[in-house]
C-alpha cells in the first residue's frame, strides 16, 4: 500500500467537512486559528515518515500534552500514581466537577482536566519543573530543540481558567494535591500551550508504537507493560466523552485535544498525527476524526 | 509457546484467589453455585483447542450473552440500532438508572442492562423469538445441540427482577422499547441464563477473532467492519464500571458475566473463556481477571 | 376586608394571564379540558364560603390528593411512616428516578410521585381498598356523597403510567413497597383522578387549618402535631420543585396538581382552594400561583 | 406563659442530649470549643428580653451571618438579586458542586455556601467593603459596638478553605462573580467569624420577626414583603439539607450554622436563638434543635 498516496486522498476526500465544526473559542488566542487547515503525518516503525496538508505547521496540542505527561509520570511514579487518579472512562465533559465530587476528590482517569492537573502534581513531586521535563523530552523525540509552550496560549488559559482553578481546589481539599494550586495550574497551562507540527507529534508519540522505546533515540521510556498501559488509557479515556466512538469507528489508540490535533497509535507498527481546528460538539476535530475512520478503513489496521 | 501448559501453570498461579470475592447472591439459584471453581479455555483460529480446570461445566452465561445479542441485532439492524442505545463507556454500575434518566431513556451502551433490554427489543422486532434465535446460533457454534436455558435461573431472575423491570418501564416512557416490557425481559432473562461450559463459550465467541466469519461453520455473521464494532464496544464497555481497568491490566475485548464468566478476544489468533463464580465488588470473576491479566502479560499477546 | 369583592377583583386580575402556561398533555384526558377556567373558593374556620368564577366545575384533582393521602396514612401509621419515605424537599422534578437511586428507595418526601406510591403502600396495608379509604372522607368533608373518580382518566393514566410503575419496581426492587405493584399503581391513578370543585375542596380541606379537626363534622382527623406537620411538609414539598418559590411569593402551606388546583392553607384562619388548568414549566397552575400570590399580598395575610 | 421557666426547664431536657453529636472540627480553632455549652435567649416584640445557660457566651455565628446578608443584599438589590441565586432548598450538602454545575452556576438558593458566595458578591457591589456594612447593622441592633470577626477563625477558614475557593472559582467561570474570587472569599469567611451571644443575635433578629423594623431602633430594614421573603427562605433553606426536618419539627423560619447557633423567628412575637456546639450528621445543632423543637412543641408557636 503506498502510503502516501494514501493520505492524500483521504485529505481529499475530508476537506468537504470544512465548516461542520468550529474553533474552540473559550480563549482568543485559539479562536484565532484560521479554521481550514488540515495535517496528517505517520512516522513507522522502520523509520519511514508521510506528510501531506500542513503537516508542518504548529498548533497547539492541547490536551494531547497529557497523554506524554501520563507517560513521563507513570515512568517515574509507578503504580503509585494510580492512588491519586483512576483509570475508568468518564462517561462525563472533560472538565466536569460531579464525578469529581461523587469519588472524593480522586479523578476518574489522568485526561478528564482534574486528573491531569493530578497527574502534573505528582510530576511536580518527581522533577520539580515539570513543564520543563516535559519539553526537553519532546524537543529530543521530535527533533526540534525550538519546541515551546505559546506564551500568549497559556496566559489565556490562565486568564480564563476559572474552572480548571475550581477543580485545583476542589481536589486540595481532599488532600489530593501535594503542591499549591497556582504552580500545578501554572505547568498545566504551560504544557497545554506548546506548538508542535504533526509531524513532530508523530515523531515524538512513536515510543507508544514501540512497546515503550524510541526508535529514534534508542530511549526506553516505558516498560512493555507501561507502554500497553498508556496505550489501553488512550483507547478508553483518550477522546473526552466518545472514546466509545472512536473505539467503534476508529479502532486505536488516540489523544485529541481541543487545539484539533489527534495522535494515534498502531502498536508494533506506526504512530499518526492528524490536525484540523475545527471541532465537533465533544471536543474533537472533525476532519481528524473523519481522517482516521477512513484510515483504518482502508488499511484494515485496527487493534480490533 | 507451550499453551496447555501455560494455562495450567496459570490455574496454580490463581487457585489462591479462592474466596477473595463472593458468588453472586442477588437470586439463589446463582448463590448456590459451589464457589471453588475454575474452568480455562483457549480455541485458536487454526483449530487447536487448549482447556484446563472445570473448562467443561456448564455455567449460567448471564450478561456475556449480551455480547452475542449484540452480534445478532447489529447483523440485522445495522447502524439503526444506534438510535435505541449509545456505544460509550457508562462510569456507572450495570443497573444504574440515573444515566438513563439524563440520557433521555437512551442507554449508555448495549452491555448495561437498560442497553441490552433495548438491543433485545430491537431483537425482538427482527426475528421474533430473540432468545429462540440466539439459542440457535450458540448451539450451531458451540456445537451443541443441547444447550438451553436454566428455566429455574430464568424463573428466579424474573421474581427478582424488579430492577430490570424498572429499567424497561423507564424506557417505555421515553418511546424506546416497541414491544411490551413481559416480552422483552422475559427474552432477556432466558438469554442471560443460558448455560455453557467455558469451552463451548470459547468456540461461540471465535467469529470475534476472526472478522465476523466462524472458523468452525463457515458463516459470516459479522462483516468485518462490524467485528471490529463488536470488539471495540466490548473492550470499552464490557466489563461493567471496570472497563479501563480490564484494557489496562489484560488489555483485550472482554465480556464479562455475573455467574463468573469471561469471554475475551484476541484479533487474528484466539478466543478465550475463563470461569470462576467469586466475583469482585464490581462485578467480574477475581480468578478470571487474574488469570486473564497473566495470560497476556506472559504470552504478551494483547491489542495494545 | 370583603373577601368576596377581593377575589373577584383578584380574577380580574390574572385573567391576562391566559395561555402564560400549558394544559397538562401528557393524558389525553387531561389535554382536552377547556383551558380558560379560572375558580377560586374560601372557606373560613367561623363558617364563611366564598366562591367566584368557575369555583363549582371539577377538575381532576391530580396529585392535591397525595396530601389528603398522607393525612390518612399518617393517622393510621404515625411516625413508622417516615421510615418508607423521607419529608426533605426535592429540587428535583416529581417524577425523578435519579434521588430515588441516590437514597436507596426511600424517596425523598411524600409529594413526589415515588413517595407517594410508598403512602399508597402503606394505606394500602392499613386500610386494604385505601382509594375508597380517601373517598369517603373526602366525599364526607366535602359534602358531596358523588365524589368520584374520574375512570376515563384514570384508565388513561394507567395507559401512560410506565414511568411511575418504573418507580414502583424501582422501590420494590429496594424492598420499600409490601403489595404488588400493580394494586399500589391502581390505587395511586385512581386517587390521582378524583375530580372535585373548588368549594369542595376548599371545605376538605378546613381541616388542615384548624389543628387537624373538620369544623364541619367534628371529626379529629389529625392530632394539633400532626396538622401542623402535614402543613409544613405541603410548604416545603408541596409544588413540585417550586416550593422556594411558593413559600417566597405565597407564604403558605400549599398542594399543587397538574389538573390545575391548588390547596392553600392558613392555619387558624381558612382555606383556599383555586384552579385553573394552564400549568407553567414547574407544572404549578400559572393564574393559580398569581391569584395566590395577589390574596396573601393584598390581605397580608400569610404565616411569615 | 412564663417563658422564662419554659426555657430553664427546656434547658434541663435538653442536657441529656450532650454528646449525642460532634463539634465542627474542619478547622482548629472552632474544634478547640468547649463542647459542652447551651445558651437559650428570646427576645419579644414587646421588648421583653429571656435568657439562661450560655446566654451571654461569644460563639461564631458562622453561616447565620447569611441570613443578614441576605437581607442587607436584598434591601440594596431587590428582585435583581435572584439572577444572581435561586431560591428553591437544595436537598445536597451545603457545600456541594455538584448542583451548581447543572444549575450552570447559579446556586440553588442564598444559604449554601455558593448561594452566599453569590450574595456576598452583590454586596461587595453595593456596599464596597461588605463585611464592614454587615458589622456596622449588628453592632447597631446587638447594642454591642465591639462586636467584631474573630481573626483567628477567618484566618482559619481562608487556610482550609478550599471547597470555597472551589465554588467560586466555577462561579466565575459562569460570570456570575463580578469581583474577584480572593476578595469575595475575605468577605464571606470574615462574615462567618463574627462572635455573638444568643442574646446579642435575638436581638439582631428581631426585625426579622417584626415585618422588617427594628423595634430597638426603628429602623426599617426590609419592607414588609420582603421580611416575609426572607423568613421564607429560612424556612425552606435554612438549616442545610434538614429544612424538612426542621420545618415539620419546629415550624418556624431558623437559620443555623456549624458554630452551634440557631437563629428561629416567630413572625409578629419574637426571635429566638439558641447555641450548642456539638452538631449532627448535617451540621445542625443537636440541642439546639431539640430545645426549639420542645419549645414550639409546649407553646404551641408554630407558623402552621
Amino acid at each position: 500500500m503506498n502510503l502516501q498516496a494514501l493520505i492524500e486522498d483521504i485529505r481529499q476526500q475530508v476537506l468537504p467537512f470544512y465548516d461542520r465544526g468550529q474553533v474552540a473559542d473559550y480563549i482568543p488566542a485559539l479562536a484565532s486559528v484560521p479554521p481550514h487547515q488540515f495535517g496528517f503525518a505517520i512516522h513507522t516503525l522502520d523509520g519511514q515518515e508521510y506528510g501531506c496538508g500542513e503537516a508542518d505547521v504548529p498548533f497547539s496540542i492541547q490536551s494531547i500534552s497529557k497523554a506524554f505527561m501520563l507517560a513521563l509520570t507513570l515512568q517515574a511514579d509507578g503504580e503509585a500514581l494510580w492512588r491519586h487518579v483512576g483509570k475508568e472512562p468518564s462517561g462525563n465533559p472533560f472538565n466536569s466537577l460531579v464525578q469529581l465530587e461523587y469519588e472524593h476528590g480522586i479523578p476518574r482517569n489522568p485526561f478528564i482536566n482534574a486528573g491531569a492537573l493530578a497527574v502534573t502534581d505528582r510530576a511536580i513531586s518527581h522533577f520539580g519543573d515539570s513543564h520543563l521535563q516535559l519539553l526537553a523530552w519532546l524537543r529530543n523525540e521530535a527533533g526540534n530543540p525550538g519546541l515551546a509552550a505559546d506564551e500568549a496560549i497559556a496566559a489565556s488559559e490562565r486568564e480564563h481558567g476559572d474552572r480548571n482553578a475550581a477543580l485545583a481546589h476542589f481536589m486540595k481539599s481532599y488532600g489530593n494535591l501535594d503542591h499549591p494550586v497556582e504552580t500545578v495550574l501554572d505547568h498545566y497551562f504551560h504544557n497545554c500551550s506548546i506548538a508542535m507540527s504533526c509531524r513532530e507529534l508523530a515523531r515524538a508519540g512513536l515510543f507508544l508504537a514501540n512497546h515503550g522505546a524510541s526508535p529514534q533515540t534508542g530511549r526506553q521510556y516505558l516498560t512493555r507493560s507501561q507502554a500497553k498501559q498508556v496505550n489501553a488509557v488512550m483507547l478508553t479515556c483518550g477522546t473526552y466523552d466518545a472514546a466509545g466512538e472512536f473505539a467503534y469507528r476508529v479502532g486505536l489508540p488516540v489523544k485529541s485535544g481541543v487545539g484539533g490535533g489527534l495522535l494515534a497509535v498502531i502498536p508494533g507498527k506506526m504512530s499518526i498525527a492528524v490536525w484540523s481546528p475545527q471541532l465537533d460538539a465533544r471536543g474533537n476535530s472533525v476532519l481528524g476524526l473523519e481522517a482516521l475512520d477512513r484510515f483504518t478503513t482502508r488499511t484494515g489496521l485496527s487493534i480490533f
